[in-house]
């Protein structure tokens, strides 16, 4: 079969299969303008960032709008050993199977790496936007504790040349949330300048941190507010590794910039001494912190190494927050394949965390159906779960991982079984990825693919992407196709937005297969917090392990009968929904005593980067 | 006179000149790819970056390496006011003149400006490479405080799957600067392992801090590290503005990728407890603060609104730094515009601060020597140093400086004349350039030019620019064609390297006129540190007010006979130079009560920025 695509290019297939690196490194790729003017996509319809790389702007969503989306897949997994399953490299073989095999249209979605641990510089918008409304918060503060109602008024209304004083456009937002309809300052009464003027925060109250896009340990909890010049105004905060900010998690889940704008204004950094939540847009940074972000809305395009095109694009928390790629570059993609055509999206964590939150949170606010859904499973998670002994990243595998066992990955099925039945509960079609490893044997695959069918998945299809690139999962990618054309548009969520807090959580949490929820005395202070703010309404993004379907990471298989503990309930508002915190969860994670830094350089004759693996 | 280049646009002159956001927004930018190829740049000499911005490689060096450079152009100005006098608007007027008016190649090289202030996300990547390097530093003393030497080296250099332990690359640094020739980890003595693993930071020594690009008063001295997993290892310090980084002064006075590596891995962070120097490169982190830095180390093309080259590049703080644009950036401008063609590049200050740096240390790592430095003056600050009452920012101008007193301007004169003779003492033409505004005389500017020509300049021109745009500073190029013209090859640097730090300072204060020089106990003692680690050797960049020769802002005209007070003196000993701080420094500015932020938003239909002024 040929491909009308002209940016296609087959890999000669070696074994031992190479170092990542150097795979990456056999190959030019293609100048993104060709794969832009595979996609049809002209100069207009995005910004070249190099040679290989380009911003596909928003505008082409508005040009497309008549067109008919293609079909749309989300890649989760069973829940993983430490060493990861292959999720990633699943959804990219995929991709490339359909797309470099099958002759189809298609678009690969993934999130934005984080620099952290990768030493790329990403995630530059959102942190400058976080930190500038974290300066915000700090030095409105200092100013109302220095000032009269007057002065302070005086300086955000200052009178013009004319001597006419004027409210900023964003300040009208404020004034309409105190109930004030007075457009000139001068009318104000003394009451509703200090109500104006006065945002009066809470400093325990604060829940918004910097961002710092650097495994920065020392960080995780500081003193602020130490100079001379700021009088004694100290105050304990931290910092949270960038793709941890709310930001990141509102570009996630905007459909425009106009929506954008509005999410990005009502994010709540904390409470009033009366109890009131403070917004961004009270501050009077939501229009700036927009503008910080508006290159940032417009998904990148890059390629695959077998030239198929990739749009990489937001990189929210899978914990905090809920860990997918965009949904403006779903939608661009889905409207560039077209009818017939096939977008594939990853979803961060296992099934239970990603796809739910998937459903749940991304679908809901993007209005899309999926019609396909990926469970990317392995032998050596499925003998975990089965009863393996531990497997600990850094450690040489046990022999009962590398040697056939089909009774051990049998007993791990379960775990693999309650996924797709979770999964088909929203009305997509499940497709199991067995992702192979070379020690893998047919009795073991057999062993899964069975199960998988008894458990309702629509096929299990073992891959070699891994090893063959795209033509290791040809069969997946008909399996997918097959599971799409068969699948009528509906998606069942897990629980309406109506239902309160506690119930919504309590759904997830017997999806889970908990007995029950219990509340720490923290968790019951915010959700009677948020109810009665008036977000009781919004979805739910738990923050768990994925580890483990329960809370305790050591419970493999599918564990049921236990109490879901949540230790504390927090919001993002502006991205729309409130995060319960299953145990405890680092935002910010550390430099091990030899990181990955040592072996970085560059090779100074070509500019090559030397130490990557 | 018509010019040969293609992207030259003549604006229309408006008056009363409009806001400086309606005359950008009343002109379509040529492509940048257009304004590359009138500098004869192929699409392979540079990677877009959208439409309007593009980064040159650095590769265009070497291949124009044969080629004549062009006439080299410094902008400075007299002690301004808190105004400021128009040193950029004069840098691209000229530039304007030069290329659409004269007829001449011209590029113009700006600093780029922080976002703090501007709202652009700008030093991203050097903000990145900072704060890896400062993540490293206390990561590095919290290991290294809960491990044995043993520990520390097997984590450091960790046995290969053969079992055989190696060294990275960047390791052999510190092994040559401990005297250790080994190649192979094993044979390291007890004793070796030790000074090899054990840097042993004392933490009162570090200097190394982490910056933000927001204006974030609050983190201006803070206490990091209070976690409970960082168990109690904690340290005050602090974050400044990220052009503050020292990173921000290597790229600017980096020569070559080869160079920048270097420089980067010398940084000094601190000291350890025995009282040797430790660098970037003892962490282990010089090769991947490089990567991160190898985009940055691009100029980026920019256009003026009447089509001529702007090489944007670099943007280094002008007290604790050098405050000029980058040496790579003029090398290849010098090259593109080649023989009979003009680079004009702005130093930041006043020509005391400004120039002095860019030739004592700009052009002393640069080999580069300029023809012409121009000095920007205007009646308003002349009047000012003249005995004016004082200007203050935001506030309306005092009768004096909008009613004719020339009495008043000639008494000022004496600043702009030291400027010259301390700037024509290098062995440049010096042209005055008088920045008119529209309150200024003839009377007023006739007394300038006398005043000019009698101490020395090559000519003092009234430009217009601001209103005119190019054809307002047609009359100064002109001259600073002649100056270029006529002048020879020499430049004659106020000190010599091999002077001991005390003798320079004394130097440079001599050029401030100062009678002397007296040293703090912090000073002395840094002094004798840095001489004793064999540091003298750097030139010196002094962190003084802009506003008086002397360190007392409000001491105008040309005070002498004062002596000059060195608080403490600090080193930036890869970007090479030593710092004496002359008073207080700010490195971290604040907000104001009511920042720019709250006028800017976006407008959803354009996509456009609104609130710019």
């Amino acid at each position: 079969m040929s491909s009308s695509s002209k940016t296609i290019r087959r890999l000669e297939v070696v074994s031992p299969v190479p170092a990542d690196i150097d795979i990456a490194n056999s190959v030019d790729p293609f100048p993104i303008a060709a794969i832009a003017e595979d996609l049809n996509l002209g100069s207009k319809h995005y910004d070249l960032y190099g040679k290989y790389k380009a911003k596909v702007l928003l505008s082409v969503l508005d040009e497309l709008q008549g067109s008919e989306d293609g079909y749309y897949v989300v890649v989760g997994g069973i829940s993983p050993t430490p060493l990861g399953e292959g999720k990633s490299t699943t959804t990219v073989g995929l991709c490339q199977a359909l797309g470099a095999f099958l002759d189809k249209k298609v678009i690969t979605c993934l999130r934005q790496p984080s620099q952290g641990p990768t030493f790329g510089i990403k995630g530059g918008a959102a942190g400058a936007a976080n930190n500038l409304l974290a300066a915000a918060i700090d030095t409105r503060i200092f100013h109302e504790a220095s000032q009269s109602d007057k002065a302070l008024f005086n300086r955000l209304c200052p009178p013009n040349k004319e001597g006419k004083r004027t409210f900023a456009n964003v300040m009208f937002r404020r004034l309409q949330k105190l109930g004030i309809s007075k457009t000139n300052p001068d009318e104000l009464t003394p009451d509703e300048v200090k109500r104006f003027v006065r945002l009066d925060i809470d400093p325990d109250s604060i829940t918004w941190r910097r961002v710092m896009d650097v495994n920065d340990r020392f960080l995780r909890k500081i003193t602020v507010g130490q100079g001379p010049e700021e009088k004694g105004m100290i105050r304990e905060t931290g910092f949270d590794i960038s793709v941890a900010s709310e930001i990141m998690a509102v570009l996630a889940l905007t459909t425009s910039l106009a929506e954008m704008r509005e999410r990005l204004g009502r994010m709540v950094i904390g409470n009033s001494n009366a109890g009131e939540p403070i917004t961004a847009d009270d501050l009077g940074v939501g229009g700036a912190l927009t503008v910080l972000m508006k290159d940032a809305i417009n998904p990148t395009l890059m390629q695959t190494l077998e030239g198929t095109p990739v749009l990489v694009h937001a990189g929210p928390f899978a914990n905090i927050a809920h860990g997918n790629s965009s949904i403006v570059a779903d939608k661009i993609a889905l409207k560039l394949v077209g009818k017939g055509g096939f977008v594939v999206t990853e979803a961060g964590f296992g099934s239970d965390i990603g796809t739910e939150k998937f459903m749940n949170i991304k679908c809901r606010y993007s209005g899309l159906v999926p019609q396909c859904a990926i469970i990317v499973a392995t032998i050596r998670a499925l003998k975990m779960h089965g009863g393996g002994p531990e497997v600990v990243a850094g450690k040489p595998l046990d022999r009962a991982y590398i040697t056939e066992n089909v009774a051990l990955v049998e007993a791990g099925c379960v775990n693999l079984s309650r996924h797709i039945s979770n999964t088909k509960a929203y009305g997509v079609n499940v497709v199991v990825a067995i992702n192979k490893f070379a020690t893998d044997t047919d009795a073991e695959m057999n062993a899964v693919r069975t199960a998988a069918l008894a458990a309702g998945a629509f096929d299990a299809v073992v891959c070699t992407h891994h090893a063959h690139g795209g033509k290791g999962a040809v069969d997946l990618g008909t399996a997918v196709q097959r599971a799409c054309e068969s699948q009528s548009q509906t998606l069942n969520f897990l629980y309406p937005l109506d239902f309160g807090i506690k119930e919504k959580i309590e759904a997830i949490a017997k999806s889970y297969g908990a007995s029950g929820v219990e509340y720490s005395e923290q968790a019951e202070k915010q959700i009677k917090m948020y109810t009665k703010q008036g977000f009781s309404g919004l979805p739910i993004c738990m923050a768990k392990t994925q580890y483990s379907f329960s809370h305790i990471p050591s419970q493999k298989g599918a564990p049921s009968g236990f109490v879901l503990p949540i230790r504390d309930v927090r919001a993002s508002i502006g991205a729309g929904f409130i995060y319960p915190l299953v145990g405890t969860m680092s935002t910010m994670p550390g430099l091990s005593t030899r990181p990955c830094f040592f072996d970085i350089d560059i090779d100074i004759a070509t500019g090559k980067v030397l130490g990557l693996s």
